[in-house]
């Protein structure tokens, strides 16, 4: 069962906050900000969200941990990674006195603060939730196929690779589908979805043999209570590191549709950036091939769309872009977070109608 | 750097020694014989391991673990799993015992000795190794690519489904490529595989994310002193619960060439067999081509022969089996086990020499 949602948020972003450098935290601001009551990050004190990323509005960037937690908070949210992944001294102090003063917290890192010796001790003396976000539940079954057996209508994002939109076409998705009146859950399957949604595994953290197994168990719990069900995507099936979790996502959740992400400027896998460029992105008519292809004989789907992200465009070069695809592929194309996600939302109650 | 593969091993199979029930124990009988001194399974106790599993010649079976021990060995290794998961009261005696005595613990289990609060405080007390074969090393990489830059001819096996002989075709391989005075290695990817070769990682109990980054690293190891490497796949590319570990350990390891291992009467999917039969597995040459299409991207790979296994059939049967493979695929085919391995050898060599 998800937890409530009523928490609100100090985030911790402490010497990172910025447009580039905490990632997380601004994904918690972009999709929700009003239960963000304030950034700690004694660099940028006295400045608003607004002011250092360009969105997030009035949300004080404050220099002080429990001025923070004074704006309102009931939970901390740690929204970025320490460098050199240790606890520093600091980050330390301002959790254990969060926890001694019944403060959930929330951690995306992939070091568990409900395992550290101290905090974890702390917070099970004090009753205090600790959500370690990357933290797989224990006893994930090896898929067996019942996701392909729910009512619910699934649709799953993949992509042309890593960080190209996947959790933020979802997002999009799930709130312009409820605005029509569907039913609609999203299912996290990474730290920041589940920030979000308060609920999800993080799939590239699960034991290889249970990725499918994870994605089933959440696409089962997601569709107890929804008419369509959205998951998120991981990686890409043609990056070389992370392939390997993006299909057994995909033959776990047995999605009914697909939606292909893309960066429109992208033209090569991004990780291998520091060696000569490797793994080429190809077209995408050949990307939806792809993936119709690996989900085929474990459980057909389509791909249905084309969701472009084109944050490093203009808006001329943004809407040539999307035409271009749409061309190349005869699908629905959009970029949902600059022209908004109804050719998406058009396409998925289509094909779910179509599908009953 | 691999272990010396000098010891000799009592095999604990109490209760289960049988020719269907005892995997791991049978395929260390079948491939290193010599280093098995008996095998413990009250059930059996005076037979012999060829009259219980219809090969394995004189190995005698035990019914007393001390009796046992003193057939020569100088190492314990768990061939079976204890019936719920849980060591019983009997096999901690004996695992104590052979510590006590400073008898190497090998151990494929999915709870690992190492970390049992007795035996693991035991064994570090009196300096004797426990061998977790199943326990990931830690701080493994993230796949980067330089498994495709080895100067060795790298060679994957591949499968239709999980337990059709990816392993065995390796193993019967480097034997055989071995005897033609080729340096050969084989890189082990289970558990009992590295039991066989005293090294290797069991990918499937790795972290999603380091699949193929752990691949990568056994590539780089075997590569140092081989010109052939031999890299045992896993599961299916077809396997709902277990593709992702086959695509992930494809894409890490780059290799070369691939053989596509099958079992001649298998039509589905078997781990489904509890439900309607569910995912069919497709002809030979559909296959040959998920293979090549899913490695393309990353690193193209040519599937060179097929690996079919024919152990339920008549000579007869299997001889025309492999005919109609052959036919069908227009590659180099046999059963390594029931035929000899030379087809197989014979185009691995052939590819090796042309991609000089």
């Amino acid at each position: 069962m998800p937890p409530p949602k009523t928490h609100r948020f100090l985030i911790i972003a402490d010497g990172q906050f910025g447009p580039l450098t905490s990632k997380t935290a601004n994904c918690c601001i972009r999709y929700m900000p009003e239960r963000i009551v304030g950034v700690l990050d004694r660099s940028h004190a006295g400045k608003t969200a607004q002011a250092v990323l360009g969105f997030g509005g009035a949300i004080p960037v404050v220099g002080e941990f429990e001025r923070g937690l004074a704006l309102g908070a009931s939970a901390v949210l740690i929204g970025i990674a320490p460098t050199g992944g240790q606890l520093p001294a600091e980050w330390r102090g301002w959790l254990r006195t969060a926890i001694e003063r019944g403060f959930e917290i929330w951690s995306g890192l992939h070091t568990f603060i409900g395992d550290d010796p101290e905090l974890g001790a702390l917070a099970r003396e004090r009753g205090v939730r600790i959500l370690d976000a990357r933290k797989p539940p224990p006893n994930l079954p090896v898929a067996d196929g019942r996701a392909a057996e729910v009512g619910a209508y699934v649709v799953q994002t993949v992509g042309s690779d890593c960080n190209v939109g996947k959790m933020t076409a979802q997002v999009e998705l799930r709130d312009a589908l409820r605005q029509r009146g569907h039913r609609t859950r999203f299912v996290a399957t990474g730290q920041t979805g589940i920030f979000i949604e308060g609920w999800g595994i993080a799939v590239d953290a699960v034991v290889a043999d249970f990725v499918a197994g994870a994605a089933e168990t959440l696409v089962l719990e997601a569709a107890k209570d929804a008419d369509i069900v959205l998951v998120e995507g991981q990686g890409s099936l043609i990056h070389p590191g992370y392939s390997g979790v993006t299909l057994g996502l995909l033959h776990g959740s047995c999605p009914d549709a697909l939606i292909l992400c893309h960066q429109a400027t992208r033209t090569y896998i991004g990780d291998y950036h520091g060696r000569e460029p490797w793994v080429k992105i190809p077209p995408l008519p050949e990307l939806v091939e792809i993936y119709e292809r690996a989900a085929a004989p474990v459980r057909p789907a389509k791909v249905i769309g084309i969701c472009l992200n084109t944050f490093d465009l203009t808006d001329a070069q943004a809407e040539a872009a999307i035409s271009r695809a749409a061309a190349d592929t005869g699908l629905p194309t959009t970029d949902p977070v600059r022209f908004g996600a109804a050719p998406l939302v058009d396409a998925i109650v289509r094909e779910a109608m179509a599908a009953r």
